[in-house]
């Protein structure tokens, strides 16, 4: 038996080669999770921008506030240096009209709740078609053309309830909205229609990006609410006749120039090695964007506030990035890791907050395997917190396109209790009274712990 | 390092001498959750709930007509048994007149967001004092009798946000309520105002149980809302006379007659032993009670449905328990222990549910250790579902009764995240609308899976 347990302790002591002080670490983890529930600012610093600013999709008056906000609430907290990253973004605005009818050749007229999925194009006055509908993209791409020729297209999939990570079906779903629009004009149609990627039956249409192709025709493409998707459903099923009108006068307009707003501290002993956390800024134009991304700006701004709350002073370079135009372009996120190869600098970590502001539950962790190994030995830490997910996974929109251009930078996404994510996500319910405070604080006490873990463990 | 292999294995079979078939098992587990993230019906049962049925303090009419609907439901479910056991509850009414006014000696005057705490006596009519703030139990402990006497005392003691897990709180806060009634009566004081036991600044008051001593004058009592609490905590750092006035024709009647609800499916293996499962189906009389404890109501029923809907057929007879009377009383849950032993039934476990709809994230398990290393070895089953904690703790108010009567019964109580419970909880906002459909039915798919479980590998 002896001789078991000191095989065991060999064991440990090759597998634990970088020692973690757990008992000090684990009193700073207290204290910041301590700070937040009794003195976070994250909640007022997301009422301000919901309340104050509100929807802020790229482009729009609304970004170019919260640009404004995101520089002087930085400057607040007291950083080293608060700067502004210019950034050419697409511009598309939603417009004033956006109405559907569905009649039949007799008396039936109702309205339906939609909304123009983001960069579609607008239907040039009233667009009326015959309805078909496809109960999944692969019945649309697997119909002749004669069935869709002339119609306007409804794509009524449901996103999968089955999986128990929301997540899981959003990926999957996502086709739906970024494919119907190119294969229902390759097959003729007018317009498409796709049902909410939503898991409850609601009255709110979910918009998000959609997919057009080089030399396909552009048509008019809109997401409809989960309730009238039924309800649709339904009624193709006992009326063949229906017709559908469409009215949107969405457009794009020239690129539009906005930033990225970044504040850093420089580290004490490492001011050339980088760790960079963030969420983005701009947000759809139906709702005020709380959780996405809301949240993420006030974990990325609150994660640092604690660090400098309970005194610590940070060994690499810390740097907040609020990124522009994460939900239709992504152009904030790469001219972000485009400057930072021109600079030839040195990262060495990022985490993004990119999931909403639900009660945390870990991270996924796109990284290599030493950086993975590190990252695992901080388990124990954040037990008491109830932090139990730390797998590896894809880590969030804005910081991958960092490891194109840093090989061995290890990416951190926060993963939060995502059950009730896609009954607000992209509609008009993405509101700050939907976001619970001491939720969203725990959220920010976790990103304030591993990028203190980060940064204490991290090479050099 | 082969004997280390050799003593590794043999530590492994002898740890987990009870084999569980993790392969299968693990099938199961899924089709229970897919189960009910695609067919579940806990959420149109808690509509129903809520909705046509509503509050349901224990003598009151609604508490009558949910055991008549509890009775009908278990009935539409197809259980072997259905049939309702007596019991004798208190008989509390709030009354109709509920208000409370602060003024000083020159123009203020303000109403202020009260509720009676349950059991309270009323005002007789108006009930006026001065207001003496006591910022803890503690101080109002240590005050001397005069700076009490005559007065209206005002208990300002926040909730401790500090902990991560708010049942902490709350257990910790618990005797604000129990207590200040008797000590400030013991003072002298004419009535008495506590803070609301809620992590949320808002203005709904929570109720909740009282304490009164025999031999101690019993004076009203009556909660706060938090924002008026910080109000008022603000108002006397400035103004140091000011007058309470309080009416409130809360008052008992005698005790009533009333009913727990029971549904039985008959064991094909053990018919004489038993698992029970169940929830309180009365409800504070201030909202339609959804989390508190609709939610267990409906995960229980649910959990059952979900056994028969993948046609498993339980070897012990499985118990489904709606007890009456936990918020006030715990008629119930005393009368549901007595009659098992009575009858000299043998009991193998209790599942309890009664900590909200709220996504699922453990158990807290009180048991002997043989049953505690049985419920370890199902962990890896639940990693899927992230569920993650099984620890050693209280179970539950309506479960614990039987742990005097049944020496080794294991309980278990279902732990969801509670971060937003004490925002709802005994106030005017626990109803339908904050109960996540997916949330609530990941709760009843983890109780079917653990029910699941115990009674596959539960003792005879």
């Amino acid at each position: 038996m002896k001789k078991t347990l000191i095989a065991f302790a060999f064991i440990s002591q090759f597998v634990w080669a970088q020692k973690i002080e757990y008992a000090s670490d684990s009193s700073v983890l207290q204290k910041l999770y301590t700070e937040v529930l009794e003195r976070g600012k994250a909640y007022d610093d997301l009422y301000d921008l919901c309340k104050n600013i509100g929807p802020r999709l790229s482009g729009s008056l609304g970004a170019e506030m919260a640009v404004k906000w995101g520089f002087d609430k930085l400057k607040s907290y007291n950083f080293d240096t608060v700067y502004l990253q210019e950034v050419y973004v697409p511009n598309w605005k939603r417009g004033t009209r956006e109405t559907a009818y569905i009649t039949d050749n007799e008396q039936l007229i109702r309205p339906l709740n939609i909304l123009a999925l983001g960069g579609s194009v607008g239907t040039d006055g009233i667009l009326s078609g015959e309805l078909v509908l496809f109960h999944s993209l692969q019945a649309l791409k697997n119909a002749p053309k004669q069935d869709v020729e002339g119609k306007i297209v409804f794509v009524a999939e449901h996103m999968k309830q089955a999986h128990v990570f929301p997540f899981k079906a959003y990926s999957e779903g996502g086709s739906i909205r970024w494919e119907s629009p190119i294969i229902a004009s390759e097959k003729g149609a007018k317009a498409v229609i796709v049902r909410s990627l939503s898991l409850s039956d609601n009255n709110y249409p979910n918009t998000g990006s959609m997919g057009y192709k080089e030399g396909v025709t552009r048509i008019p493409a809109a997401a409809i609410s989960t309730n009238d998707a039924n309800y649709l459903e339904k009624l193709v099923a006992t009326n063949k006749s229906l017709t559908v009108h469409l009215e949107m006068d969405c457009r794009f307009l020239e690129d539009a120039l906005s930033h990225n707003v970044i504040a850093e501290i420089k580290g004490s002993k490492f001011p050339n090695s980088i760790i960079t956390i963030g969420g983005h800024l701009d947000s759809w134009d139906v709702s005020e964007g709380a959780h996405d991304d809301g949240a993420g700006i006030v974990h990325s701004m609150e994660a640092v506030r604690l660090l400098k709350a309970i005194n610590y002073q940070p060994l690499h370079t810390i740097r907040v990035v609020f990124f522009m135009n994460e939900e239709n372009g992504n152009k904030g996120a790469n001219q972000y890791a485009k400057i930072t190869h021109e600079r030839n600098e040195k990262h060495l970590f990022a985490l993004e907050s990119d999931a909403g502001g639900f009660t945390p539950r870990g991270f996924s962790i796109d990284a290599n395997d030493s950086k993975f190994k590190l990252i695992q030995k901080f388990i124990p830490l954040f037990q008491p917190y109830f932090i139990h997910l730390f797998e590896k996974g894809y880590a969030g929109v804005d910081i991958t396109p960092l490891k194109s251009k840093h090989e061995t930078i290890g990416l951190l996404g926060l993963t939060p209790d995502v059950q009730r994510y896609f009954d607000i996500h992209h509609n008009a319910n993405d509101n700050f009274e939907n976001v619970n405070k001491r939720e969203l604080h725990l959220g920010a006490a976790t990103m304030a712990s591993m990028l203190y873990l980060l940064d204490k463990y991290g090479e050099k």
